[in-house]
């Protein structure tokens, strides 16, 4: 049987900096703990939270290394290996591997457009180099490549390939997904305003940065699906819509940066270009986690 | 208190047309019939499945007075009467009231794009003449114009505006349109695919030509998300998912004609420039409908 | 050979309305006057910039008969009769012709999307029934379909569907067309800001409603094109474009209106849900205009 | 008065690799060569086209050195210096002035899509670093974020941002380019299919990989709009359409790579993921090509 290691709420830190920009590694350490502490069920460094390709080979190692070793065991890890390259997707892969990742997150990045074939190559030369399991990850707007169901099917032919990550924000590829590979493909939402749609259309989890500053409330809507109580899921939704939003219209380093900072929690400096919110912005987010907590 | 007499399905038929291309009103009236006594909870005639714009102001005033005499007061009726000028949509509006009609369906038709102050005083201009409440209906791929949120509170503010229709096919509308016009807004979805996710997201009905082929599902659904249970509504909701999809894909006039063939009943002939399906389009309706019944 | 008789400067006549919002003919035929007189290479009633869509089959017919009846054979017409049904397009078509119209403007206007056999059909069914040519338009915004080289190529093999008109805004379909038709091919560019663009790709003619306002400058790129004297295009071609932009920012009807105020020409009221310019967009356009004519 | 050392056909070499996946250093010089001897105007390392991003930094270096050696200042040298974070497109800018370089082109990598004031802010970080002029390039579909007039404006008032290259693809934001940035602004058209459009609106200088292929083709286009003659330049746009339309749609590393092949010279290796052009592709190459040459 496939090896899928996550179901819930698997919660993306943050990587901070500090005032020269270099990764703090103690606070990041910190931010891990927190999320384990709030209960999340799985815990994903070095994705686009954690602004993975701003960093270096040696930083994303370190941030690899740092999680492995703060989490130590308690929940499983999924760490972000993607690259340009074939060679140094394999490199990341390996590493993660050897430092005593669950799984690793693959999205083919793509400076020029992949063919379905080069997608499949790329996918099947990584997996011959470990044994953990590898979440295919598709989200056109960042990869610049729009994996298809049909492809989905190809990757999850490769044996440790066992996990698909849809964010393209279009539910009715959750539809077409489960429809066409069958319902026990194991798919995880990366959408979060789509969190409630994802859950209904049958996804095994949410992969979001939310839990950064609002963790009981994400946790909540993944239980009240499973226990199939529909309503209750609506109405915690829509409590955290708000939140939800505006940590994608801002950028999610940026807003979880923000926020952590209103709640009293130190998320570190941005790498440039990267900049903080503007005060208006901050001062909505403001309002919306205010309202959220009484 | 807002006057919103519709919730649950609200079914679209089908114009049939003779072999010389005219309204064939007798068969009409049997294919309301069908949608009465299948259970669905509204009709809506002169739909897009209803091929309202291909129609002459006395077919469409013949198809409403069908409709009504046929329906009796059985379950409410919901006549579409949009069209490109003020002056033509107050005339069929009107000449919907007079004849019976619950309320009225209107899509801002524009050939010409519109600014948000001719749409609220388009609508203005026609609930002035009228008593019965309007549906205003969101479609940008059919009306040309995306009326956002903001503006639909616009719209909500005219007292007998009363009921929004959201068809742009992206369920995160949905939760945009609930959060900005509070949680008593009464919304519904008419995008077939998304009929789970809407759902889920508080849509008070589904306006949707399906139960013209397959009323228990679409019903079914229905029933599942009021009673609050989430695990059947959604394996009902992939039961009839591959049907939406094609019936979508097709263009509803001409998928629900091959399909009422398919189950045996007489769908009529299309209004050129409208052709039936191909052979093979029809071969796969065939199994997908076949795999339903069975 | 093929009957092409268009070349240079199709000139697009608004059509004026009332105060009660009825057709003001006699304006209309002063419109047209001025538009002859100013040197326009043809005309063009019941276009986009007509308001076609918005007419009755009446007003339609008043207004072909009108523009036949003051054109007098001076410049070759080409009336717009576009329809959603078959047997619209046909009656309209017809009626075209035996008023003497030169040419016919047809595009596939599509509530439901048309496949290509069903619109390769239907310029076939009108084509049958007149006996004048055929300008196809491809205008995908505002029919709803996407007509393909391809299909393009399929429907000028019907003899008298001789001449496109190419509107989708991007001037690499001009040069598609050109390959993929062959270097006769007549294609006309109904896009004002591509206007230099497409009369450097070959394009025969300029379908627009500009020269309601500056036909010196319309006339004067096509001058220089024809001589082809490529600098003095570009200057002549920055002149005008701030204008052209202006006025399909803003909707053609609307603007040319307004337009014609600013000079000192009546446009007449435009017809409901159209609304006049906002007075800002007025005055800017007054700033443009000024700055043409000085 | 600004530094702009760019007009004419800018080529831009691919990095070819061993069968190591390692950069062929005497090859690539040897391409540079060609591209210098068949008399383009300029040279442009580092590219889209040179897998800029696929490359490592001390790769980019080499390429860089490789480069200005094998130039020896006959032509103007343009270097791809992009990169996700402020401190490393600041390393690999003084890397390329300090090696020789007469500019630099800079896109705005943004994995998180950059504010308009964080744009600025890198390129006014890098911009204090050296004193070589810069190239700001907009290309929405590589970098994530398009560029406005309004931004690319603000991007000029820094000294040494001095040329804009211009890859959205559609020739009216060149002609927006000219209205708002004055006649004077240095654009270059980066959209080969946009050849002919793009010198007809002003452009400068085209960005292009086509002269590994056709450099005589592409250097008579330019002597043709220079000297002003439409006709001829049609013609000559025409004659090379099909290459430059194949060579963008199947990505220009594999197509240059195929395509000097075909005309008997050596491209190297592709780096993973990319791979070779299908055989089928390769023959239509190879009848484009061959029909270009007879």
């Amino acid at each position: 049987m496939k090896n899928v290691p996550f179901k819930g709420i698997i919660a993306y830190p943050i990587t901070p900096f500090d005032e020269n920009e270099k990764i703090d590694i103690p606070l990041f350490k910190h931010l891990v703990e927190r999320l384990i502490l709030s209960g999340n069920h799985g815990i994903a460094p070095l994705g686009s939270t954690g602004v993975m390709p701003y960093l270096s080979d040696e930083e994303k190692e370190a941030v690899t290394e740092a999680t492995i070793q703060q989490v130590e065991g308690r929940i499983p890890t999924l760490v972000g290996v993607s690259n340009l390259t074939t060679e140094k997707t394999i490199h990341h892969a390996r590493f993660a591997e050897k430092a005593g990742a669950d799984a690793v997150m693959i999205i083919p990045m793509s400076y020029w457009k992949l063919t379905d074939d080069e997608i499949v190559a790329h996918y099947d030369a990584v997996a011959q180099k470990i044994s953990i399991p590898i979440m295919a990850y598709n989200n056109p707007a960042t990869s610049g490549v729009d994996m298809s169901p049909a492809l989905l099917k190809r990757l999850l032919e490769i044996p440790n390939v066992t996990m698909i990550k849809e964010s393209s924000g279009d539910v009715q590829r959750m539809h077409y997904l489960r429809r066409e590979l069958g319902e026990d493909v194991a798919f995880y939402n990366g959408s979060n305003p789509l969190a409630l749609a994802a859950f209904s259309a049958g996804a095994r989890g949410w992969c979001t940065a939310a839990p950064n500053l609002i963790p009981e409330l994400n946790i909540k809507l993944y239980q009240a699906v499973e226990t199939g109580d529909l309503e209750k899921a609506k109405d915690i939704f829509y409590q955290q819509f708000d939140l939800l939003k505006f940590i994608v219209n801002k950028g999610l380093p940026r807003a979880i940066k923000a926020g952590l900072s209103i709640i009293g929690e130190n998320g570190g400096n941005l790498r440039s270009p990267l900049k903080p919110l503007q005060e208006a912005e901050t001062e909505e987010l403001k309002k919306i986690i205010t309202t959220l907590i009484n």
